[in-house]
């Protein structure tokens, strides 16, 4: 028996994984998961289609969109986390000792128990004190949650389809920048640069309206066709300048991230730039 | 009729392109050439098995390993390119007034020939008076040519089987350095950070016993599974401390390489920087 997976990022170019098993496949109140064995990439999550994570690679999205908003921040305590069930992005927060709390809130309890049966490469830290976990539309939580009350909100999410739709409006944002304190900082993933630059422009200009301060930012991340990017709000700090504050004792335990990539990921390509 | 197309990065993962229609296969004296016109990224070119580019996405390649050495360097005269029978190497080395000649030495004339048939995009300065074509190996070249005269040298060659497979060795990279002057550079393709470490690795390593600055630089390539390295050997200027001059005219119509990415390129991630 052989299966391969395959997804298409455009309509005639996308990526397959050989399987060596397949572990699981679940429909949720809101979305279709599998999770299978790969040949040389560990297990797979993969929602609606789209892979969300391997275990081989997946250390390179969540150091990215953790570290570089954690590190533009002089003392980040609480930290939201909209989606990120995972538990990957939850994992990376936590070994900044200044964290004092996380709050978790994913929508789909699903994700979140398949996560903790098949991969404790990225659930380890839920379980920790400081971690909270709320099954709940991160967009209903925010409407009432209080205000100037985190520090970093990062929103995890899967791509603008299905639940997640809501998380790319400006009414959204508007909720995050309420929450956050006065010198808070929003951090978003905001597709590939390659093949959802409409998406990236979206994200950009509607953060823009609502922030003083907007960056876009990219990474080099194979599972998702190459390069992905980031786009964050501040309050205050700039992450463009780069790190504030530096802690060797996270960073040399690091695969990707550290200070100079940190700075570098704000170089955007030209056919990037002219758009956001 | 259908055709798709499937690279393997790994043995287990890999990419694919749906077909619209098979142009041309071709046995050369070297290797097996295959061009086909694929659903959404132009006419792609595969050699070995291996896409060499696509007409959609060649110019975050070239644009890479030309202009990183080329605006490192205050007046680069005299260019070589070993391999690159495509010629989008070429035509971005062209884009510098500063050019007086280019030589281009493949091996293989039937890549030259193909390129020239399918690829108007990428051959267009392969007539331009300033560029001589060489059908010829070049190491047998560089062991004859004479000494001290290119002012850089880029290798833009496939990856370390077949043909290119010197191209990767020491002996080569010390007939560079002697036909180099003495504030030449020399650039060299080397591969994927994600699923080649060791070939980076290696380049880098003989590189940088026989050159007093080696530098490793990365951008992203989604056609080549998402990063792809470059490592430069050079005499005198540092790459790394960014471009030594500045031509808007050039830049500006550039679609990825700007100065804020030359800068950004040289940031390796913790995994890679750790072996090179």
């Amino acid at each position: 028996m052989s299966f391969i997976f395959f997804e298409n990022y455009t309509e005639g170019w996308g990526t397959f994984f050989r399987i060596k098993e397949i572990l699981c496949h679940k429909e949720s109140k809101y979305q279709k998961i599998e999770i299978f064995e790969s040949w040389d990439h560990g297990k797979v999550m993969v929602i609606d289609g789209a892979v969300m994570f391997t275990e081989k690679d997946e250390f390179t999205y969540h150091e990215m969109i953790v570290h570089v908003p954690m590190f533009s921040h002089p003392n980040p305590e609480r930290i939201l986390v909209i989606g990120g069930g995972d538990g990957g992005t939850v994992r990376e927060i936590l070994k900044h000792d200044t964290v004092k709390e996380v709050l978790l809130v994913e929508i789909d309890e699903v994700v979140i128990e398949l996560a903790e049966k098949y991969f404790p490469q990225t659930t380890c830290e839920l379980k920790n004190p400081k971690t909270k976990i709320l099954v709940r539309d991160g967009i209903e939580f925010l409407k009432e949650c209080q205000e100037a009350y985190f520090d970093l909100i990062i929103v995890d999410s899967t791509d603008p389809v299905g639940p997640a739709v809501g998380l790319f409006e400006s009414d959204f944002y508007n909720a995050c920048y309420r929450a956050l304190k006065d010198d808070g900082i929003l951090n978003v993933q905001s597709g590939s640069p390659y093949f959802q630059k409409d998406l990236i422009e979206k994200v950009k200009n509607t953060i823009s309206m609502i922030f003083p301060i907007a960056r876009v930012y990219i990474a080099g991340v194979p599972m998702y066709g190459g390069l992905w990017s980031f786009t964050i709000g501040s309050k205050k700090y700039d992450p463009k300048m780069g790190p504030v504050r530096e802690d060797y004792k996270i960073t040399s335990n690091l695969k990707y991230y550290n200070y100079d990539i940190h700075r570098g990921a704000f170089a955007l390509p030209n056919y990037l730039r002219k758009g956001v």
